[in-house]
């Protein structure tokens, strides 16, 4: 992909798939974008089916260490927790912005354009700042420059080490790097860091484990101030929600209810095991959800209400989460094929609200409302996918949405713009040897 | 992959994943297997993870025309059947061929060696036998034999239209096409099949809502004469239990049983929704169970009783069915991460008892008891997976098998060896343009 103009065979464009769309860029935003035009001189052609950008609206980078790895003895959530700590123990910024770096390289091969990375590991192991103390999460942005994804670093609050009915537990352990001294020193250090112009600031609340309401209130009024995106992991297992009703007599919802977080740059990640007052109040407030189906099944978590959610017009999302594996298509389809095998109904989510999943629904959950569809204006996000590989052969306009969805995987995606910068061509990272560089962070990471 | 030896980097014998392993091949089986040995002079070097060969115990080939096309309305798994009918219609010979032999051989790039063909379109469209009355058949095994995949053509009996309580309905529309006068005629055609030395028939049983009792048992009888695989559809869905029980006062598993047909030559295809005494019955008889997970997520079926399955001994392999997806590595963590979205636990099934439905478990589903281990006398099946992709990047001995199971998919197949000949070389097929042909078959046949 060279300087555009860009010619796409297919594109979709206001949610519907179009032939023949000729677009140019300037500035990182889409100056024209016009179906049924020739390809001009000189104009790039995207074979095959370009989509937006697609959002990645959860990651944790480093979870990729672990890919495989947990799999070994079974185990439980909490077993796989113990493991995640072992390889969090072990970072620090350099080994961060590698791992990260090959992570967001892998990312931006699968045509995801933009990452809300959930970043907790702000401290040394024994929880003394670093220096700078922002060093990881400088580390984090610096990756994700170098792989040309644009990121929300979702800086996290972490203040507690679990939750019983008796109240708040210590930090321990690999905690210890996670902890601020409290809301306020949280809010001081966030304060500090230094995004470039395609990076942004959110603010995440680690769990209803970790965060009292009352700082809860702090990371609010913060991300209130600044016009932050705001996340919190939300019922992703039972215990969790056993453990919240225990102590505050309310879910973890209505405790981040009552403490004001819920309101429209509020996500709920997993949001697995809801009951009907969380899913209004999510509906009310104009909150998102945030899905991970990939390590839902993986962690057991089980399936999210995603049926009732989208009755309650509730804004869903996609997350890799933990990157057992790293495919949006696969996470798209798998909202749909997991509700299938729960409902034993076909077709309970469309096409186009899967597609708004992937794409614009995410990139609005992490603070860029100006992404996610092919329009003047908005940010110049190409994801090409080829219509001609043994997984997409057959695919005809009239069901080329539904192959991007239902049948195509990582590998089919060919070409990725993102800001109007050609990061993919032919398949491959223009600059990063994705391959090589996990291999070489993950072994340095997990075997030295 | 030239003329032997070869030696693999990593290579998974007799249920472990070993090192530096020679390997030499003669008249198509194994004829030495040693782990911890230098590659010799000449030897063909495969580099990362190599299997035993792959098996696909539950195939309908010209399904790979609907991928896609199926998702575009939702609709049920009725809705569904009605636009396989409408595919099923434009068949003939020739196009059978074309589009089968492209299926098979995108079977082979994943790393399947062999293919169970539950194959059921006998006749014209009108129900008139072909002068040639096996002219599908033939053209099934011609397509097999030009992909170079090793081929159980389980030719099926289908005698009725569908089962309500008053009884059985006679065939309409398509349906024609399947069905034999009555068992015997069905049984004097299959005996005019002409296999080749890698090829064998079998038999099926349609449904208990095609076939009836007293017919299955000539179907039965045909089996344990010839010594033939016997496969059916099993409680794929709850309609066909309700109206089963409503006619028979039996279930699915409970008819066939009476009738005979479980053995350890059976396979109860789906086995979706199953009693505590079906699964007895099944584990009494040693007969197998073959799931097709992302069809039955891609229809609704529901989530087969795996967990149960397994603690009554019942041995399980796995299909691709509908080819929604063509991937066994996909197939296999289906089985696992879809009984962790039921039973929110992790690490139901073990890495072994998954390798083992995706290999050897499926050879002997399909009668080749020779088939599915790296074992000297055994077919020389061989499927290398490249450990250094982004998605397999960072995997270890340690964690090899599981990296196979978990993190591969199909694209990662460099290489495959079937019955000592490669068929696929640096990820591509020896013979076969795999997405040209798909695309000019399932073209012309859904849009000529």
């Amino acid at each position: 992909m060279t300087e555009g103009p860009y010619w796409c065979e297919l594109a979709l464009v206001d949610g519907h798939v179009v032939a023949d769309v000729s677009v140019t860029v300037a500035d990182g935003r889409f100056a024209s974008v016009e179906p049924g035009t020739a390809p001009s001189a000189g104009s790039t052609r995207l074979h095959g089916l370009t989509l937006p950008g697609l959002a990645n609206a959860h990651s944790h980078a480093f979870h990729r260490a672990l890919r495989s790895r947990t799999q070994v003895e079974g185990g439980t959530f909490w077993t796989w927790r113990e493991l995640m700590y072992c390889a969090a123990a072990r970072l620090d910024p350099e080994r961060y912005h590698r791992l990260a770096r090959a992570t967001f390289a892998e990312m931006v091969l699968a045509g995801i354009t933009a990452v809300g990375e959930f970043h907790y590991l702000h401290h040394q192991a024994d929880g003394t700042p670093y220096d700078d103390p922002n060093a990881m999460g400088e580390a984090l942005l610096a990756a994700a420059a170098d792989a040309g994804v644009r990121i929300t670093l979702l800086d996290t609050l972490y203040l507690h080490g679990g939750l019983e009915a008796a109240g708040y537990l210590p930090v321990e352990g690999v905690q210890r790097r996670c902890r601020d001294r409290n809301a306020d020193s949280w809010a001081e250090r966030v304060a500090l860091l230094r995004p470039s112009s395609s990076q942004r600031i959110g603010a995440a609340i680690h769990s209803v484990r970790a965060v009292d309401p009352e700082s809860m209130s702090a990371a609010v009024e913060w991300a209130a101030t600044t016009q932050a995106p705001l996340h919190a992991h939300v019922s992703e297992q039972l215990v969790e929600n056993y453990q919240c009703l225990a102590h505050h007599t309310l879910t973890p919802t209505g405790v981040l209810q009552q403490a004001g977080v819920l309101d429209r740059r509020f996500t709920a990640v997993h949001a697995t095991h809801l009951i009907d007052d969380d899913i209004s109040a999510l509906a009310a407030t104009g909150s998102s959800v945030c899905l991970c189906p990939t390590t839902e099944r993986d962690l057991g978590d089980g399936i999210g209400p995603t049926t009732l959610l989208a009755d309650a017009d509730v804004p869903m999302c996609l997350g890799s989460d933990s990157h057992a594996v790293i495919d949006l298509f696969e996470e798209a389809r798998a909202v749909e094929l997991d509700e299938r095998l729960r409902s034993q109904r076909r077709g309970v989510h469309t096409v186009e609200d899967l597609v708004a999943m992937a794409t614009v629904n995410g990139h609005h959950s992490l603070g860029w409302s100006d992404a996610g569809a092919i329009v003047v204006g908005g940010r110049a996000d190409l994801v090409t996918i080829a219509l001609d590989t043994v997984r997409t052969a057959g695919t005809t306009t009239a069901n080329a949405a539904e192959a991007a969805v239902f049948a195509a995987a990582a590998p089919d995606v060919t070409h990725v713009m993102i800001d109007g910068s050609p990061l993919v061509v032919g398949g491959t990272h223009v600059r990063i040897d994705v391959a090589g560089e996990l291999h070489a962070a993950i072994t340095d990471l997990m075997e030295s």
